[in-house]
C-alpha cells in the first residue's frame, strides 16, 4: 500500500517501519500517482487530483478544517480520518487554564515579581480571591476524547461534572445540545472541547454567554469561532463572569510581526489568561501522533479503521 | 463550655451557635479566666496563664507553628488541634502551580499580551513547549489530607503517583521517608505537602535536589523552609532541573513596602511560578473554617475529637 506523507515526521524512531514491504511510504509535495493514503490536514482538489486511487486521507490532528470535510464531501469514495494523539495534552491545558483563572497565577505571580503581595495572603486579612474546584459544576461542551478526560479530572477535584454531545449514547452525565441553555445557569465552570462545524461557530453568543453565573469561568481549547467574538469580550470586560481562559483564537498571525489574536483587546483584561494555541503539543505529542498514524495506517490497510463522519466533522 | 475566639470569625451565618446554652462564646484579646477551648494560632506562655483550666487548644489552619508545638509541650495537660478545612484548596493550588509550569501557561501569556506568538504554535513548526502529565511519576511527599488530594487529581491525570509519609500505615503507593532518596531519580513531578517540623526544615537540601531528573517540576505549597533556599534557586538558575511553582516562601512581608520573597532573585527566572502564599484561601474557605470549628468544638465537648500529636506537629 503506498502511503504519502505531506510532511515529514519528526521522529526518525517511530514504530511504523517506512520503506517496509508492508507500507510503501514517501515524503514531500509531490504526491505519488498510486498514492493509496494521504496524510495531509489541507489537502487540495489538485492534491486529490494527482492520485486517482486514492482510498483514505488522514487529517494529521484532531480539528478537522471546514474546507477540508467541504471537499471531502465532494469524493465520497475517500474516506476521512483525524487523530486523537493529544487528547492529553489538550485536556490538561483545559484544566491548566481553568486553574490558572481560579487562582490568579498570572497577576499574583507578575505581582510577586515586584515584590508586591496580594491583599489575601495569608498574612493580611482581605478576602481570598481564588476560588475553590471542589464543591462547583463543571460543564463540559463537547464529551469526545478531550471533554470526557476533563470530565475525569473535574470529577477527581470534586466538581459536579455534566458533559453536552451532539449525537448519543446519552447518559445521566453526558446530555444532548438541546439541554445547554437550561443547564448554563448552574455552570460554574465552562469547559469548551467542541469540534467546529457549521453548527457551532458562534454557539456562544451573547444570549448564552448572558446565561452564565457571576463567578462563571470558561476555559476554550476548542475554536476560538465557537464564541461570538464581541459577546464574550463585553462579558469579561464587564465582570459579568468570573475569568475565561483562551488557547484559541479568532486572528492568527500570518508573518512574523506581532498579532494581537482578537480585533478587540482581550490583552487589556486582568480576567483573561491567555496563551497562543498551543494546547495540543507537549514534550511526547509527536512521538505519540506518529504512533497513532502508524496504528490508523495499520487498521486503514486491515479495513478495521473507523472513518469520521463527513457531516459531523469529527 | 467556655470557648474563646482570638479572632472573630468573619461569617456570621456560622452554623455554630454562637452564646447559645451548649456553649459560651468569647471573642478578642481578653481571654476569660474560665476558657475551656481556646482558639488562637499563635498563644503566648501569658495567654495560656490567664485561664488555668483550659482543656484544648485549636490552632485555625493547618500548619502548626513551630513556637506553638514547643509551647504546647510544655502544656502535657492541654490537647492541641488544628484544622484542615481548606486542604481542597491548598491541593488544587499545588494542582495549578504544577499546572502552570508545565504549560509555561504565565510566559505565553505575557508574550501573547504583547502579540507575540511562541514558536510552538500549531502554526509554526519548533517544538512543542508543555510537559504532558499523563504518563509522567508524580511522587507526593506529605501523604495527609492535602498530599492524597493531590495524588487523587494526579492519577486522575493518567500520571504514576507516589506518596511519602513519616508514619504508617504504609502500602505500595504510601512509602516511608526513608524511601525518598531512591525515588527521586524517578520523579517528573514533586509535590511538597509536608508539615514544617525540626525533621523536615531543610529536608531537600541541595544533595536531594541534585538527584531529580533535568525535566523535575517541584509544585512547593507547604513551607519554603523545607527547601534550601539557596539550593532551590542555583538548580532553576542553572536548568538542572524543568521548573518551579511557589506559594511557600522564605521572606514575608513586615509592613506595606514591597517585599521580595527570598534573599535570592527568584524573580528574574522564567522558569518559575510564584505566588504569594495564598494557597489555603478561597471564595468557601472562611465558611468552611467556621464550619470545621464548630464541629470540632462539639467533638471536643463530645470527647470524640483526635488531637494532633505535639511531637509530629500534624
Amino acid at each position: 500500500m503506498r502511503v504519502h506523507f505531506w510532511d515529514r515526521p519528526d521522529d526518525a524512531k517511530a514504530p511504523l517501519s517506512v520503506g517496509s514491504a508492508t507500507f510503501r511510504c514517501s515524503f514531500g509535495p509531490e504526491i505519488p500517482a498510486d498514492t493509496q493514503v494521504l496524510i495531509k490536514g489541507r489537502p487540495t482538489a489538485d492534491d486529490l487530483a494527482q492520485a486517482p486511487g486514492l482510498q483514505a486521507l488522514i487529517v494529521p490532528f484532531a480539528g478537522i478544517p471546514a474546507e477540508t470535510r467541504e471537499l471531502m464531501l465532494l469524493h465520497p469514495s475517500i474516506d476521512l480520518y483525524n487523530l486523537h494523539h493529544n487528547a492529553a495534552d489538550t485536556a490538561e491545558m483545559a484544566i491548566a487554564l481553568y486553574m490558572a483563572a481560579a487562582k490568579r497565577i498570572v497577576p499574583r505571580d507578575q505581582a510577586l515579581r515586584r515584590g508586591q503581595w496580594s491583599e489575601d495572603s495569608f498574612l493580611r486579612g482581605g478576602s481570598p480571591e481564588s476560588v475553590r474546584a471542589a464543591g462547583k459544576r463543571a460543564l463540559v461542551l463537547g464529551y469526545g476524547s478531550i471533554g470526557q478526560r476533563i470530565g475525569h479530572i473535574c470529577e477527581a477535584m470534586e466538581m459536579d461534572v455534566m458533559g453536552i454531545k451532539r449525537a448519543g449514547p446519552f447518559s445521566d452525565r453526558a446530555r444532548p445540545l438541546e439541554e445547554l441553555d437550561p443547564l448554563l445557569p448552574n455552570t460554574d465552570a465552562l469547559f469548551v472541547a467542541l469540534p467546529l462545524t457549521p453548527q457551532t461557530t458562534g454557539l456562544m453568543d451573547a444570549r448564552r454567554l448572558a446565561l452564565l453565573p457571576s463567578n462563571a469561568i470558561i476555559a476554550n481549547i476548542a475554536r476560538g469561532a465557537i464564541f461570538d467574538e464581541a459577546a464574550l469580550y463585553e462579558i469579561l470586560k464587564d465582570g459579568k463572569i468570573g475569568a475565561a481562559g483562551i488557547d484559541v483564537w479568532w486572528n492568527y498571525p500570518k508573518g512574523d510581526g506581532a498579532c494581537f489574536p482578537s480585533s478587540l483587546p482581550f490583552q487589556n483584561l486582568p480576567n483573561v489568561v491567555m496563551t497562543p494555541h498551543v494546547g495540543g503539543g507537549s514534550d511526547v505529542s509527536e512521538r505519540e501522533r506518529w504512533r497513532a498514524l502508524a496504528s490508523l495506517i495499520e487498521a486503514i490497510a486491515d479495513g478495521t479503521a473507523k472513518p469520521a463522519s463527513k457531516e459531523l466533522g469529527y
